[in-house]
Parts: structure tokens; C-alpha cells; sequence
């Protein structure tokens, strides 16, 4: 799952320019057990399986061996809620472990002893830590000078200035009847700039007022 | 990209159940083209790539020619915010098309006459939607009943009653002078569920009291 996410666009740029180095570790390969086994039936009798703390706490004592991490981060629902702020500072980390949760939960010790920061990409629940840890890792290496082509691009995203981005076009000019707005045919380069923040405003004010509040 | 986690863990048992049918498009099979762009420089002098409208009409034409669709969706950081809720009442729908933009955006007649309804998984910035459509999806389908093995288990997840889920705990009872609670051990069902609703109501109180008010 994570090998897909991780080695496509950007991300696969990023580290075929050595910008970033990503390392995906299975904990089954941690697993003391025979079988290879990283979860057990909860105490208490809730539904689910739990996953146990003996492997996490032997890969995270590893790595933590071979180099110094910024955060030890779990994904979770009930974590600090993750927003493009938050990804513009852990972009300048030099190094951060992701674990990724699976099954009910993990053993809350775990989270209690080993993790640093509870990190949430939304209200909502996934089957596993996976996609949300690539979502972080997506939005935090994208970030990275260098990772996209047109630096620029990165600084005129949506949240960048509090703002959303305004609508965009390309050709055609008319295609069935919709046109693309005159303005931006005119050529102006002024008045396209202050069409363009005046969209932004538009579109915040209506659609999420709350970021022009947090200005 | 999007292969890779759709094809794994839930998604892949939902699927080989028959449960769900998941059907990944190229956009480029719908750019008339001859090298298969489906990008072009937006109007206005904006930096970065613009999602050309054409090979979008195309590819959302054919398939509802083909069946009907309840949405259309597109994902964008300025859409509806995507939360529980909206998984729940979307796992009964019969039909979707998530459209994943990707480069700077895309030409926003597509946003205007093609797509029904536009979902924020966050505010944060990604390379593209296909991440983002992954975690819909993933978060939909895990819902679809006989999708995942204990049913209990979604119904218990956080969110599905407002409240963060309590911690859980597994073997062993005690790791490195760790233990798991007392409570959890003694064996009394009606004591223990009380525990856990008792913390996840204080897990609540303490890191999302808004989930509160919401009830």
C-alpha cells in the first residue's frame, strides 16, 4: 500500500534528487513471535484486534539507535489535527518516524511511552495509519525546495496565505459554450493579479470564512 | 498510485467479496491529443499546470452514459470538509466518480458544470487528489457491511457516537514496568464498559470538545 503512494510523482522525484529519504519498515519483521504475529485480542473484550507494543517498541528503539528524530508521530483520530502550517514546520524536520496504526487500535502504552506527537489528517476513520501517513509525507515533501518544479507553484497553493486559490483555466478559451473569463485573455498582467486576489477573497469569504479570521 | 491502495487490506477483500467495484481511469485514454496531454499553461500567467476540461467531459460522459452516478465528485482543499458523517451517509450510495485534480488545479469549468459536490479530506495541500480519493474510499468502503470481519468493530470506532474511542490494551499485561489497567483484568463486563465509556467521554472532554456540543 504504502510502496505505491510512496514511490510515484513527486514523492519518487524527491528521492530520485536525494531531497529525501523514505524508508517503509514492516513490523512483522520486528515480531519476537514465530508466526510474525504484531496484534492480540484486546483486554476487556472490545471488538478488534490491538496491536502489541513488544515490536513497535523494538523497530522505534532501533532506529532511534542509528539516528535522532525530531517527533516519534502516530496517526489517529484524536491527534493534534493536521493543517498545511503544521506541514510547512515539519518540512524543515530533519527526521521523523511514522507509525502506522491498523486493526481497533494500538496498545495504548505505546502511545503513552513511545510516541512524541498524535497527528490527525481528519474526522474520520481508516482501516490503517497507512494512508494517513502518506498524506503526511505527501504534503511535507512536496514542501521541500527543489520537490516540485515551479517553486512558485507551492506558494500560491490554497492556505499559503490564509487564502484559497483562485479559479484556474487553461485552453481552450470556449469549450461548448463555457468560456474562460475575458479578463484573463486581456493580457494585463495588473489587473489579471487583481482579478486573481479578488477571486480568492471572494471564494474564502464564502467557503470558509474561519481562515480569514486566523489571518 | 492509486493501485496500490486500492488493492490491499480491506479494499482488496471488499472487492473480492464483490461487495464493491472500484474501477481506476487514466485520463490520459480520454486526451484526443496524440501525445496524451490532458495538462496545458493556465490563462493569466499563473504558475504551474492546469487539468485540461476535454479529457474530463470525455471520461465523465462515457460513464454516465453507462450507469448513473448519485455524485460526482471532485477533491479540493476548498471543498466540503469530509468527516464521519459523510462516510456514513455516503457508503449507502450506489454509484460515485471521484475525479483526482492534480498539477496546479483544474480548469474550473470542469468544477462548474461537471462535478456535483467538491470534498475536502483537510486543510492542507497535496500533489494531487489521488490520495485523497484513496482515504474516501478506504473510508467509505470499510462501512459497506461484510466489508470489514467484526462488525462491532466500525460501530465502536471513534466518531460513530461523538466520542473518541477509549484506549485499548493487549498482551502482555505488563511490558518494561508498563501495565495495563487493573480494571481491564478483573473480568467484570458491566465495571469494564463502564470504564471505557467513562474514558472515552474524558478523552473527549479533554482533546475534542466540539464533538461534544455536536451531539
Amino acid at each position: 500500500m504504502l510502496e505505491g503512494a510512496m514511490n510515484c510523482s513527486i514523492l519518487k522525484r524527491a528521492q530520485d534528487k536525494e531531497l529525501v529519504e523514505i524508508q517503509i519498515h514492516n513490523l512483522r519483521d520486528y515480531s519476537l513471535d514465530k508466526h510474525h504475529r504484531v496484534d492480540d485480542y484486546p483486554f476487556g473484550g472490545e471488538a478488534g484486534m490491538v496491536m502489541q507494543i513488544e515490536p513497535i517498541d523494538n523497530i522505534i528503539s532501533l532506529l532511534k539507535s542509528q539516528r535522532s528524530y525530531d517527533e516519534v508521530i502516530f496517526t489517529s483520530p484524536d491527534g493534534e489535527r493536521f493543517d498545511q502550517k503544521m506541514a510547512n514546520r515539519m518540512s524543515s524536520f530533519e527526521n521523523i518516524i511514522i507509525l502506522c496504526g491498523h486493526y481497533k487500535g494500538i496498545d495504548y502504552r505505546i502511545r503513552e511511552h513511545l510516541i512524541t506527537k498524535e497527528i490527525s489528517i481528519g474526522d474520520y476513520v481508516l482501516t490503517g495509519g497507512e494512508l494517513a501517513a502518506a498524506i503526511i509525507t505527501d504534503a511535507i515533501v512536496r514542501l521541500i525546495p527543489g520537490a516540485i518544479g515551479d517553486e512558485q507553484s507551492a506558494l500560491s497553493d490554497s492556505f499559503q496565505d490564509n487564502l484559497l486559490a483562485p479559479p484556474v483555466y487553461t485552453r481552450p478559451a470556449e469549450y461548448k459554450g463555457w468560456k474562460v473569463p475575458d479578463i484573463l485573455l486581456s493580457g494585463h498582467e495588473a489587473k489579471i493579479d487583481e482579478w486573481k486576489l479578488k477571486q480568492a477573497i471572494a471564494r474564502t469569504k464564502l467557503l470558509r470564512p474561519d481562515l480569514l479570521e486566523d489571518k
